[in-house]
């Protein structure tokens, strides 16, 4: 086991009716700013809630953070967070939201360009606090204190890394007015963050690999429920809990991470917008595909414990599992191919010129460079 | 799901040579009161680490703090704490250093005395910052705002609940000179920690579940290898990890609990001094067969999932778990009779009178009182 430091001071406030706690856990004498995407939330009753729990305290609005948040949208709510000396930042939304509102809260203390600070880490000079109120189970933002923006301007999409959310209000509700599209997303979302942290060399951790392979036992037997008709609350809770417990920081504990798959599908929603789970559901299978002599023995493992995978030959094992996870996203109406898509080779010469000038190399062992992305992502064209 | 609150602001440390941590962790002008039990830390180099990464760093040692702290001796130190306006705690030891300190910490900040404030929470007014070195992986304590403390003059022994330490640093070489049986009750509490917060209501939530059932599944492959000639640091620093994630509050959200093995084995060791963990190897046995109705179905969830049983008759299912259970722990050398340990039937009918003065009702569903305790030991007798 590696050596490691973890601390997440996140308080998450979670259950039913639990969007009235903001009025207690937003210190008295903020001025709060106050986050928002599309007006979805005022359909499902969770603006009024934000609202009613608001009352007295001295706010502003800000609406229109768009799914892939981008700088140019963040830049106008920097410049009034500045102008109007607000000193807490609610986001109200799903991990677009609070994405951007983590900009929002570096950038409102420095001087320099919001973009400066995403590409210079450098820049960085802490943030104001923040907290939000999650309306999608999927990123894990609400418990981590990671983001990622995008600039629309040069198409290009980034890691952003400032504070942990002091609280999250997570109220399961919220999520049964979600169209289906978004549920199979923050689905597969979760289930590719564990993999993220699990599918690396074996027996580092036997406990992160029992908590990380609960997860997935989870997504795996509550997607149907969630994603079907009329899902009981508990199965709502018990998705909205998994989503965040995939991405806090408590299955990586002295464990070494890969994250390949979610850097190639950071340039395909860059570059074709598309819902950032969405892009996880297509890369997957290419990047377990091509790593599957460098992972092989933890593929098998999870083969073995989450898809109660049988079989003499090793082989076998691993492309029943890794058609196990495409046969999972497919479950939940999501196309894994990019041509399914709509996207061609044309997008593939993109990515592979854009890591060519960046000279990449990620993965767990620095093995994916550009070469490598171009047989993942033909492998899933 | 129950609506839940969780937050843990503890800093977690981990790993080789972490002790040097200290000295960057404490913040600067602090005047530390460091704890110690007895003088083992001086034979396995803790106290040598410790007071390097103490240098230049006004700070007090008080020693003697006992398994199973007494107030009597909390007591001198909480004075000499006062007395030196000492503003930082510093415990260096297992569970009961830490939970003394715990004491320590908080009683300084009152007029009262300490055991009033055991049996008062009310008087509770907050801690003096508090941190832990950890050498004995067993109790949690490093990771939670939980204490245990015993009145020896009264032979009584009580939780009393303060404040999460602000860092820890669990440096697993640190338990390679623990004698056996510390290894074995450390194995043990570990164990029936995650059974305090498992064997209650089915399906509350699955994720938890499949958490606390990672943990134990842990917990049985690793014991013979700890609990064996020469263990690998790997195998250390797993059980290290399980012990903290069995009682921080990451296996218990949402859920409901029992504690019920806890009481009773509190009052075997308030009135025998033996260890607490092998106080719950006894008593387990009893509330899982007294309670085998009411936990039935989570009993057999744990058989299947965690012994591999396999039975049609759902009675057998459940008298195998609590077999395995009690195996286990007498595969760790330990003796999980009441008269194999000296005790008899005096010291059941004391407990049993105690309860009845007091009119508890325990266990999750409240069902344990002063009779259902009395078979419950007579159970293990």
């Amino acid at each position: 086991m590696n050596n490691f430091i973890f601390q997440n001071p996140t308080k998450l406030v979670f259950g039913k009716g639990t969007i009235e706690h903001i009025s207690t856990e937003i210190p008295a004498n903020k001025k709060v700013f106050v986050t928002f995407g599309g007006g979805s939330v005022k359909t499902n009753g969770v603006y009024q809630q934000v609202k009613r729990a608001l009352t007295g305290k001295d706010h502003i609005e800000f609406w229109g953070i768009e799914p892939n948040p981008t700088v140019e949208t963040l830049r106008k709510a920097i410049a009034i967070v500045k102008e109007e000396n607000c000193d807490f930042i609610l986001a109200v939304g799903g991990g677009s939201v609070i994405d951007g509102s983590k900009l929002i809260a570096a950038a409102a203390l420095i001087e320099e360009d919001a973009w400066e600070l995403v590409k210079r880490p450098s820049l960085y000079r802490g943030s104001l606090p923040l907290a939000s109120v999650l309306t999608i189970p999927a990123t894990g933002s609400e418990m981590n204190p990671g983001a990622v923006i995008t600039n629309s301007a040069l198409k290009e999409k980034f890691s952003f890394y400032s504070t942990f959310p002091v609280f999250s209000i997570l109220d399961p509700q919220v999520a049964f007015s979600l169209p289906k599209y978004q549920i199979a997303c923050g689905l597969t979302d979760t289930f590719v963050h564990v993999l993220e942290q699990y599918l690396t060399t074996t027996n580092q951790s036997p406990l992160m690999d029992r908590w990380a392979e609960g997860i997935l036992q989870t997504i795996v037997e509550v997607a149907p429920k969630v994603y079907g008709e009329k899902p009981a609350y508990d199965d709502m809770a018990t998705f909205m809990l998994s989503a965040t417990m995939a991405l806090n920081g408590f299955i990586s504990m002295g464990v070494t991470q890969d994250w390949s798959t979610h850097m190639i599908g950071h340039e395909l929603s860059a570059l074709h917008n598309l819902t950032h789970g969405h892009t996880l559901a297509i890369v997957l299978k290419g990047t377990m595909w091509i790593m599957k002599e460098e992972k092989g023995d933890k593929i098998i493992q999870m083969g073995k414990r989450v898809w109660n995978i049988e079989d003499s030959d090793r082989e076998k094992i691993i492309e029943k599992t890794i058609d196990k996870c495409d046969e999972f996203f497919r479950s939940l109406g999501l196309k894994t191919r990019l041509s399914e898509n709509g996207i061609g080779k044309e997008t593939i010469d993109e990515i592979v010129k854009r890591f060519e000038k960046r000279n990449v190399h990620f993965g767990e062992n620095k093995t994916i460079d550009s070469s490598a992305t171009r047989k993942i992502l033909e492998y899933v064209l």
